[in-house]
């Protein structure tokens, strides 16, 4: 079958955000020039380059409504932390998307504990199996086109440390993501984790190989 | 444990990768301009917008290599598909990341059929769960700063069309991302497919709630 996505009703949340997913979680915490912390969660994120590593998350505006705090805090102090999201954390991340008043500190709200950062302002979720601290490159706005659409503000995000749950590093050295049990963001109101692990190494033309 | 991007080894493939995960696959086919086709997947994908409903991909160039034939070609036509790649196509979209010589269409390399698309020239990979037509909106570079960087060369893409097949559409018109089982990138050479299912409606405040 074939859909408009401007003319089918619920595209936006159980057709669009159900096909692209398993989305990553980047559980953005950040910080005002005056110090108030802000914690969400952003499903809209991923990596964009491993070297530089690079992570990229994307805030959206609807026309009728003030700019995230989140977006603010990154504009104001170049500044973030992309925490992971255990599956025993999932509770807590899903309080911190609250709609809350500015200066209000989600990590109070869903009773968090903070770690202080290395290189930047913005605490840390001391419980979440990894932190990856970010100084902001550059922040890209997509604008609407059509009457209803909403402006995306997509943050870069240079990664210039990463604190780590030694218990999720195998003896390889390597961080082992089914053991640390992401949580990802599907359609609608579902969530999942990773399931069956598999390994399928690059594949290389064999000399003397044709199609 | 704290640890340094630029002097941790292994640093890019199995810690990086392997924390920013699950990645969803978009596996995009290209046309260039001569409608020669390219087909290959990238795990830096991911929505960043439902409204307009917007993809984005992230092609990475080292200093020493030519840029990617879906690169070129979406910058010479300004069209691509994002194709959703089921469990049973994992093996079919490995073998489409063989390097190949520019113009060899990766669909007959890996033995896919094509299909029409409805508003823009690549064709889709017909068994695929769902197709996203998209058109090209702009081109973000990220520029390496260290030695040995790469340029990364984000692609956003308004979807104008979608496909989808209709067994993975539930009673209420909803896509069942579980039954499409997706593949998905973790660290290293490692796939997975979606775990446990939950549903987590977003949380409201209370009138009268104080944290």
């Amino acid at each position: 079958m074939f859909l408009d996505p401007l003319h089918t009703p619920g595209f936006k949340r159980t057709i669009f955000n159900a096909i692209v997913a398993p989305r990553p979680i980047g559980w953005i915490s950040s910080m005002d020039a005056e110090g108030r912390v802000n914690l969400a969660p952003f499903s809209q994120f991923n990596l964009v380059s491993t070297a530089p590593p690079v992570v990229m998350f994307s805030c959206n505006t609807p026309e009728d409504r003030a700019e995230k705090d989140t977006l603010s805090n990154v504009k104001a102090t170049g500044e973030f932390v992309a925490n992971i999201v255990s599956w025993e954390l999932r509770h807590a991340m899903n309080t911190t998307s609250t709609p809350c008043p500015h200066g209000e500190d989600e990590f109070v709200l869903a009773g968090l504990e903070k770690a202080e950062s290395r290189h930047v302002r913005p605490p840390r979720v001391a419980a979440a199996p990894a932190n990856l601290e970010c100084k902001v490159l550059r922040i890209v706005d997509i604008e609407p086109e059509f009457p209803g659409e909403t402006r995306s503000s997509v943050v870069f995000g240079r990664v210039v440390g990463v604190h780590l749950d030694e218990a999720y590093i195998d003896a390889d050295g390597r961080y082992d993501t089914a053991k640390a049990l992401p949580v990802t963001r599907l359609g609608g109101a579902n969530y999942a984790t990773v399931g069956e692990v598999i390994q399928m190494p690059a594949p290389f033309r064999r000399a003397g190989e044709s199609k």
